[in-house]
């Protein structure tokens, strides 16, 4: 990505303060460093853009030689997920607090992607997950998961039961609120609420996180992702599957969701000083230094 | 309830295999031991018993001396919340796997009863939770809860904010899956399996537990049972409160929950050497005498 | 407490920056508005101070109507447990990051003083534990914690195995690196580090939290504050227990640690405007008014 | 392994009831199966078993084809460390209680073994990790792992402080008893205990796991295995390192263990019909098919 000029994509998030300001600014920014820039569609039937080229999602992925979303970290799972089958890298700049994924500050967009564009990024590769729901031997939905699929019961309906192989083994009967397996990205989010641990984006991993189970030894397990998961409602009323709490499937008992690594990844590009580990104090509060001199008092 | 002869009110569970047969055998032992048995309405309709008294469950409250209950923990939680204005003692007879509060296995009940009914046991008073629910000021609905109130979101729909206010003090703004108020009896159940503690029965003392929270540090916080905990909708979708899983409404956003301690409690009495810790280790498989040489290898 | 003039004494953390400004500025406030300040005689002897009457802790609980602790929680919970037989109200002054129970920032001490000195404030009594440490029948060490008494194993030395009593009652074995009692004090110290839930300062109740437990059912139990929990060293080498991590004693297999709610109670001033849930959102980063709209991202 | 003769060298736990039994029958089945069977040095020292070939560990490195060790987890743990340089495969045969690494009932070890001798077996392969302790420059000791090396506090010594970085990247430092740098296979013993995901063999991952941390968010995170592990010893007194609790070092302020996977593996036969997932149910007591209907009631 460091020969000029290149052609950009933007897109926002539709419904936040201040976007269009950023955006325009960083067209035209764009536009003046001599890059060609696109507008994803939704953004610009929005926001109202209309000096740029107009591209769907599918055109962009053909013809972009990278994306820059701006908004906050579930904008960027969005349409992650949407691009993940024409593997262009993506840039995220946030409007406000900083995200896991969207790690550029809106006030140092421009100095930040002039740098990043001049060849000084670190590049980083994230897996997703996709799952297809059997019903009676029939494919009834799929869908994709930067994060997390989640199998849930409803709000009034007593536990699940839900049966789990994996790689044709079979693991466990688990009673629960529902299960979450989830992405290296994902366990940052809804899998970190339930209990489960931290992995590292570049471990070849995924892991399964119970969401309040019945027995108290059903903790969270990681698995290596290269292996087939298989989800059968086991019994329970009112349970659905979601993507990334983002797209929605509700099932039946003897439905069956298999997990599997998807084949197509997401890369991120990020400034040349961005670190993992340093996100990670940031969002969870970790204190680089402790001062203080007697167990939590 | 040592003076012979007593009025002893018999309540099974209705779809359980084997009922019937328990149930008769135990009305024509209490009846050859020179007691008034009645059977609970539903119950023997269910079960087609016609020789013996039939009466509601207002009634056996007002008349009985100790009802009996055949069933598992589920089947005393519900009729224990019916029963609790009355101040009748129950007992609980198992069929299957002995419960946390259904604890005389039905094979030994005749002997453990005819040593009960002379007056060799132990009496426990376990509290319960009331709460009603406010919408624009009006109360548009009430329970009562033996475990516990259960605040939850429904499977489709993100997570919930739900503000906390306990004796007119602001607690917190809490987002998670949803928020747990139980007992000390409802402390093995549902409570346990989202992460609380284990309260012994006798504590006077209620406890919240968030289920899956997004905040790390919202964890579990036990409250002396004078508390009066308000819980106002923040935020969120298809979200509703049950007791005991059993009793479910429906909540909107700014609706007010306010739980506080029942006026009522439930006693329940158990054979003479019955022990608390004895249960706990049973039915959680706490080793008694671990063998085992090193960590959990 | 609402009479002038009084008698207050004033302790501090001896090793820390700045004690002794604040600690003279306190004095001459105390001194000017008509109140006779005494020093407690360590504090005297190493910030130097002279011009005012010194007293050993013993004294100061004879004598004083208050006093006065500069310093962190850890320097309050070290005179808390001596003055606890007095029953003389304290007050916390912090000169750095606010505790839990040191809760008047430095800078603002004049003034918020001068207000609590003429009646506003806000009264909270805490309970504190006692255990006495019994070999072979004979009682050969005993302590008072405000926070917690741990028994746990030393570094090089796999786990305990411990037998817990309470009431007499056999409870369990329990294995694991140790065990923590903390009062509802200790609840946010090293007890919810291990994984406790917080108790509320006014709960009459005592948490026993298992450290990193061989049987993942082991989960932290509350017990009402009038259980007597005998704990007895039944496997493990280099045990030892401490109370409030700053006085320890050697444990042998065999050795028995018998803890029971202390007789006494520390009683706490606050400013008028004190509450302890908002103490807990600070100290726990309880967030207010969250913002963010996805899960952890 | 599955043409005959082989040289099978025999290992057994020195002091178990009935070892000796089971290891001469082992012996005379291997010696009439027409195998070269060989005693490793110690066990024959203990055992006094003298009609066989004693070798040390290393001659049987050298020379086996494979090892049967009689004994529990610990036992293969302590062999499998010496014996990984060698990469010949190991047996567990179990006197008691089955283990997660010795997973052969001694009274099937006959019928099972002549299958397995046969080439009806699964290999399986686990990684080990090393770890050097670096004081002013100098590696003053090192050490070899099967579960975990762990670096933690003294009974009576407070929080330990930690500066963790990992591949040259600052992690945190963090405050706590102790961390936990475990293998897929330690995953299920103290690493659990702390509050540890289950990670499967097969996964290339490390797990960190603190030890009642201080920040709450200081959460177990999984590491590619590729990754380098640094601690330096930032604060704390009385503190050590240890390798699957069986070796030993102490520890000062400033000194660094660099932690990495090993170079070496450990291949593990199991019987045909094994499956990992069935080892963690029998262990782990998950029920396979729970019955109960109430939550944890």
């Amino acid at each position: 990505m460091t020969v000029h000029p290149k052609t950009i994509a933007l897109v926002g998030k539709h419904n936040a303060a201040g976007i269009l300001e950023s955006m325009s600014e960083l067209a035209a920014f764009l536009y003046e460093a001599g890059h060609t820039v696109v507008i994803e569609a939704e953004t610009a039937q929005h926001l109202q853009i209309d000096q740029f080229t107009v591209m769907s999602v599918a055109e962009i992925g053909k013809s972009a030689d990278a994306a820059i979303v701006i908004g906050g970290d579930g904008t960027m799972l969005g349409i992650a997920r949407q691009l993940a089958p024409y593997n262009i890298p993506l840039i995220g700049i946030n409007q406000g607090r900083l995200g896991f994924i969207t790690d550029i500050p809106r006030d140092r967009m421009l100095p930040v992607l002039t740098d990043m564009l001049d060849g000084k990024y670190v590049s980083e590769r994230r897996s997703l997950l996709q799952a297809i729901v059997v019903r009676e031997g029939d494919q009834i939905f799929s869908g994709v998961a930067f994060n997390d699929i989640v199998v849930a019961r409803g709000a009034g309906s007593g536990m699940v039961e839900l049966r789990v192989d994996v790689d044709t083994h079979f693991m466990y009967n688990q009673r629960s609120d529902g299960l979450i397996i989830s992405t290296p990205t994902g366990s940052t989010a809804y899998a970190l609420s339930a209990g489960g641990p931290l992995l590292h984006p570049s471990l070849q991993g995924i892991v399964m996180v119970p969401i309040a189970p019945h027995a108290l030894s059903n903790r969270p397990i990681v698995l290596p992702d290269s292996s087939e998961i298989v989800i059968e409602i086991a019994a329970g009323r009112d349970i659905s599957v979601n993507f990334d709490m983002q797209t929605f499937a509700s099932l039946q008992h003897g439905d069956k969701i298999i997990v599997r690594r998807s084949a197509h990844n997401v890369t991120f590009l990020h400034p040349q000083d961005w670190n993992y580990y340093h996100t990670l104090r940031e969002k969870l509060h970790w204190n680089e230094y402790p001062t203080v001199s007697g167990a939590l008092n």
